[in-house]
């Protein structure tokens, strides 16, 4: 397990670029599932040949995400099998095509969850291109098709191309283990929390202290706020208070919903199970936002007049944009925030999912894809 | 039927301040619910001595709010009978107690839904009132209790005192009777409109054309915004354009949730029926956000995908402050905005309900008190 940034990873030699590859198309290694719920096995995946703007880059470490699981079982539609997972992405350039202008070959770089928008539509131009409305649209990283029609594959693998404007730049304060799942558990907090105004003087509630809300304790304690935990038991208190929360309740606590009632400025709501929301947004104080940033399979159910008393609000936040992940990335390397992480091996991952699904990991689980 | 805004009412003389009465508790009369579910019958009600900074107002006008009917029917808990509704109410200032400053005799003003309110705390103090968090709270016009523990009763009736700093001015350029209505649909809708935006250059949706929707058409017009009605049906199409809308679309046909897909910046639902709030949602644009202000009976359900594609909202609102309903008030006479009213004698008040509860009305009923 590794609990605290260290410097170990911070090579920016290229591992593995191969000069002889040059930039054609390649196969590379990787972990898939070859059909839906079934488990992940060894196998090799295409990567397009290098175009005048994309990088390959030689992925070192991939985080395995809630998300991965569901898309895997198919929760959330229809999945392309056989599916490479991973889109908490960090490794180093190994080579550029000819018009990149951003990166060099040694450069630590991150991708996250799309690798590709359309790039016109105004979300796109405004740097919001996880919200992008163009057709095609935003493309993800894993589990979706690219414009060029071909499907995509995520991070469960050694290497990967991609257009130079859609990898991030890992400051090199930030070791690329703990960065890795900064790319999609860190920007998913990061998002909210700086959209609706985290900062000295505000309470801000997360719920749930899994991948996502551990992010969100050590990120919403940065910005200064005052951080309260909201989980279901007190089991994990002492990790919270840790993290860098002010305070650790239990929401299985009837006292908590009275007590805490109107008090905070901002909840991120992190858990995806169904939570009787309303009464959650009691503890929100006059102009109060809960934030949903996992989407329950169920609709939630809302009482109205809980909204009308204090003109509070429930919204929805993913991810975030380019701009704001590399902004996320450049704040947690200030701040010396990386993810806590327990590194497993590729073999492991299987195991991991069966983990992740009961909630034992802390906090998440990262690929070691030299094992790969 | 009164749909324009004329100057037969703007008198400022005082109708009936009757040195005589004095400073003393008073008798006035009224139009009240015995029981729950009961029909209105005349009746008296106690008025009490005009405090320090009380006035006493002759009641001209009262609007019949749908809320009214809601609450002599319990449908939002129990009630305190002889229950005398009316929060939409205009008059004259009649008398005034030793410490007023701020009115006179013969001033024209208007009393919204609440009467009072804990005067210290947050929100109180941000002008806030209506989300008043103290102890005791806001006061509401009627079937509620005063900081004397006596109940209060509403406009339905021919005389009111009340605290000097919960009556707001009635600008001479507003007739009283179209003004009545604003004191709870005007400012219902004002506040979303002006907190969220509304001005050139949005989008604006509203959704139901009655006693509320009516007014949003108006004020968001006014405000700059391109407005949308969206009704059940095209029925009241000719009147939606003439109040103000650009566009009128049915949502019972399906098109409308296809082609208005991601379109608008802000919604307001003035419908309490149980809605597809989801199907709603989708007709925000990124970082729209939909404000409920009146609360349906049960809990809403809502898809919260739809909230994380693109940032999205759902919120409450309620009423307004009193600054704010004062700038409404003075808004609604610059742009000459009033209610479109029916006016109706109080012995209609029985049969005016009634056709609430089918929304046979374009689109307030407002009690001539002189009748009462």
């Amino acid at each position: 397990m590794t609990n605290t940034i260290d410097t170990a990873n911070t090579t920016t030699a290229a591992r593995s670029a191969d000069p002889a590859a040059g930039a054609g198309p390649r196969t590379v290694a990787a972990y898939a599932a070859p059909a839906p719920k079934a488990p992940l096995e060894r196998t090799t995946v295409p990567r397009r040949a290098l175009g005048e703007h994309d990088i390959l880059i030689d992925i070192r470490f991939a985080g395995i995400c809630h998300s991965d699981i569901h898309q895997v079982a198919e929760d959330w539609g229809d999945g392309i099998f056989p599916m490479v997972p991973g889109h908490e992405i960090a490794g180093v350039v190994a080579e550029v095509g000819p018009g990149v202008t951003r990166w060099t070959v040694g450069d630590r770089v991150g991708v996250g969850c799309f690798v590709d928008s359309c790039r016109e539509c105004a979300n796109c131009l405004a740097g919001l291109q996880q919200y992008c409305t163009g057709t095609p649209g935003a493309v993800y990283t894993y589990n979706g098709v690219g414009h060029d029609g071909e499907p995509t594959y995520g991070g469960y693998s050694t290497q990967l191309v991609v257009d130079e404007g859609y990898a991030l730049r890992i400051p090199d304060a930030l070791p690329l283990d703990v960065a890795a799942p900064l790319l999609c558990a860190g920007i998913t907090l990061y998002s909210p929390l700086n959209h609706w105004g985290a900062a000295p003087g505000k309470k801000v509630a997360v719920v749930g202290l899994g991948g996502l809300g551990h992010m969100g304790v050590k990120i919403a304690h940065a910005m200064g706020a005052e951080v309260t935990v909201l989980s279901q038991s007190l089991r994990k208190r002492e990790d919270g208070l840790r993290l860098g929360a002010d305070h650790y309740r239990a929401t299985s606590d009837p006292a908590t919903f009275t007590e805490l009632a109107g008090t905070f400025d901002l909840i991120v709501n992190t858990v995806s199970a169904d939570l009787d929301l309303s009464a959650y947004l009691g503890l929100l104080r006059t102009d109060g936002t809960l934030v949903q940033v996992g989407a329950p399979e169920r609709p939630v159910s809302i009482n109205a007049h809980t909204l009308l008393i204090g003109r509070r609000s429930v919204s929805g936040s993913m991810i975030g944009g380019l701009p704001e992940t590399q902004e996320m990335l450049d704040f947690c390397a200030a701040h010396g925030i990386g993810a806590e992480i327990e590194l497993i091996s590729a073999d492991q991952i299987n195991d991991a999912y069966a983990r992740v699904l009961t909630s034992d990991v802390r906090y998440r689980f990262v690929i070691d894809t030299a094992t790969i």
